[in-house]
């Protein structure tokens, strides 16, 4: 069953249930206006990936910004975002199975939708689920840009795929997906640069052979928070597909800039408040968050304003905290904020986003695509 | 929102959508057969963790073998439990915050329910809430025992705090929580001896203590699946709250039992049903289960009975497998199934189990307590 929301409209962040997500809007709508800003320079698209926040009502505000769609990774996040509004999504990932395609052939009858692949088997699922619902799908081609997972080879084996999907009188051939997911999280702006310059020359030269072919790319789509500036500066991806800027996990933060200086210029909006619980032992403190309410696949979370306090381990319920000598020590029942380690999955723990304001409840947002993974 | 099931009864596992969380009902109805004639030989008491399971479906199967009733880890839990019919829950842990508490007291007047505590402030919130609601709240001292987290020190501590409880007229001493969780994962056997061996001597010296200012442990609790012949056979403990035996992870299938042979008499019950969804590159193949289906804070899940392949990679949506030269790569569309690294964490990403016996579904049922942190 679906947990209710831990706080009400108007309450101080102080009288949040606990563990709680909370959003701080000044620091979010920063984020949003921020990124704005940078494709109107850039010239680029924004459409941001829904796998971050799972919530049309943050889509919406995206869009309000000039973000041209969204991206999700699964048909069911497709799916809310669609019954929630959003006009234009791209799945930006390959979609297996009948059962699943043929929700989402069913979705391209109540928004703009397109779909990644990287085999002519599925092109030809894709093409024959298409044609059975009476709509023409978009397909784009995954290339393998330096991840080693998903995607073709770029060159001649997309241009072969490419064809395949634009001869097929249900589908269309919509562009090339070259997402590098590692690179981001390369910690210094020399190695990110080294590292995407080689998925642009990779993604540059297979736009080419296909034009050479005749076919052109109305997407070129990929890139994400961590480098986003290279791919946008390219002038040869015309969509930009991060998700984490509106919120800045802990991880992101250890990326140096151009500079290097850590990168800041997005705020940490994104919190888990918890309680401390225990106190029983010395330079000790033990929270009621643990890898259950801020996932750890990217490390642990991090303390907010709290010098000296560190969070040092995670249990299903437990979040253990190591008090420096010397440093203020929790007492039970205080509350904290953490910095989740990797905002995406975290926020798939939850039911409700909590906005706070100037240390007021403002609203409650559902995490309406938590659990989509079909 | 929930998600909606991903099977209907009757149809054959390779129709299940994924991810699916797959109980193999047949090794899960073997492993509580088992454990119940384990407590019966040590004549000691069940006192299952919900934590593992969070179902009242499975909770009513646990406690029709011989269960006293249930452990959980949060007031959420329990409520879960409590309006699904379990008769008796201990929540195993500290409740902090003054809402927490009034709903904790008021379902002792649905249930029979003991919470544990190590702190004397808390004692008091505890016993103003009980007062209040009108009824006598059950409370265990917390002792620690290794783990170096929740708990007093065992000794004077622990007898200080009991009297306390005792002395509070809504209030009622319940005896001693003694969990050592980091012993569960210790590999050897004489390490696992050794460590729960001083567990129960500082356990019985505390016992002890207590009887000499005239207070009786009506519970003395803890123990887990990787360790609970210790604690049963110590005489001491009266209530085992082992509870990832119905499913057993693929992390406690790494430790070894008093042969040296790994431990293999529970079976692996729980699965994630995954599909192919890409095998563009070779001696690699991509699955629809990354860390969001599957949780990786004890390692990575285990290809089930399929030699070669390896699951080598976890990022929210994907999972990534190597297959070994010669060994039979998976195809596109092909469904695998993982043993989870750590159960009680991937039961919380999903909101049904489908059961599976002889290769149908079986049975639906609800992950009911999914989320519930609070």
């Amino acid at each position: 069953m679906l947990q209710p929301p831990p706080a009400r409209i108007g309450m101080a962040e102080s009288e949040i249930d606990t563990p709680a997500l909370i959003i701080d809007l000044d620091a979010f709508d920063a984020n949003l206006d921020l990124m704005a800003m940078l494709m109107a320079q850039h010239g680029t698209k924004l459409r941001a990936h829904a796998k971050t926040h799972k919530s049309p009502v943050i889509a919406h505000q995206q869009m309000a910004r000039g973000a041209v769609g969204q991206c999700v990774q699964k048909v069911a996040e497709a799916e809310i975002l669609a019954w929630g509004g959003v006009p234009d999504i791209l799945i930006s990932n390959e979609v297996v199975g009948s059962d699943k395609i043929a929700r989402l052939v069913a979705l391209a009858k109540i928004c703009r939708i397109a779909v990644c692949t990287d085999d002519a088997g599925q092109v030809a699922a894709l093409g024959q689920a298409a044609q059975a619902a009476g709509v023409v799908l978009r397909v784009l081609v995954e290339i393998d840009v330096g991840a080693g997972r998903c995607g073709v080879a770029p060159g001649p084996a997309a241009v072969a795929l490419a064809q395949s999907i634009a001869a097929h009188p249900a589908l269309r051939f919509g562009g090339l997906q070259a997402y590098h997911g590692g690179a981001q999280h390369l910690r210094s702006y020399g190695e990110r640069q080294t590292s995407i310059g080689a998925t642009i020359d990779a993604t540059r030269r297979t736009v080419e052979q296909l034009r050479q072919v005749g076919l052109s790319c109305d997407i070129v789509g990929g890139a994400g928070t961590g480098s986003f500036d290279l791919e946008a500066a390219s002038g040869l991806f015309t969509e930009i597909q991060a998700g984490s800027y509106i919120f800045m996990d802990a991880d992101y933060a250890r990326n140096f800039d151009e500079a290097g200086q850590p990168v800041s210029r997005f705020r940490h909006a994104l919190f888990v408040l918890s309680t401390v619980m225990s106190a029983a032992q010395p330079n000790v403190a033990v929270l009621d968050a643990g890898h259950k309410a801020a996932s750890v696949d990217s490390g642990f979370p991090t303390v907010w304003q709290r010098p000296g306090v560190s969070y040092v381990g995670a249990s299903d319920e437990h979040g253990s905290l190591r008090v420096a000598d010397g440093a203020d020590v929790p007492a039970v029942g205080e509350k904290l904020r953490l910095v989740p380690g990797h905002c995406d999955p975290t926020v798939d723990r939850y039911d409700w986003y909590v906005g706070v304001r100037n240390g007021r409840v403002e609203c409650l947002w559902p995490v309406a695509a938590r659990g989509a993974m079909f």
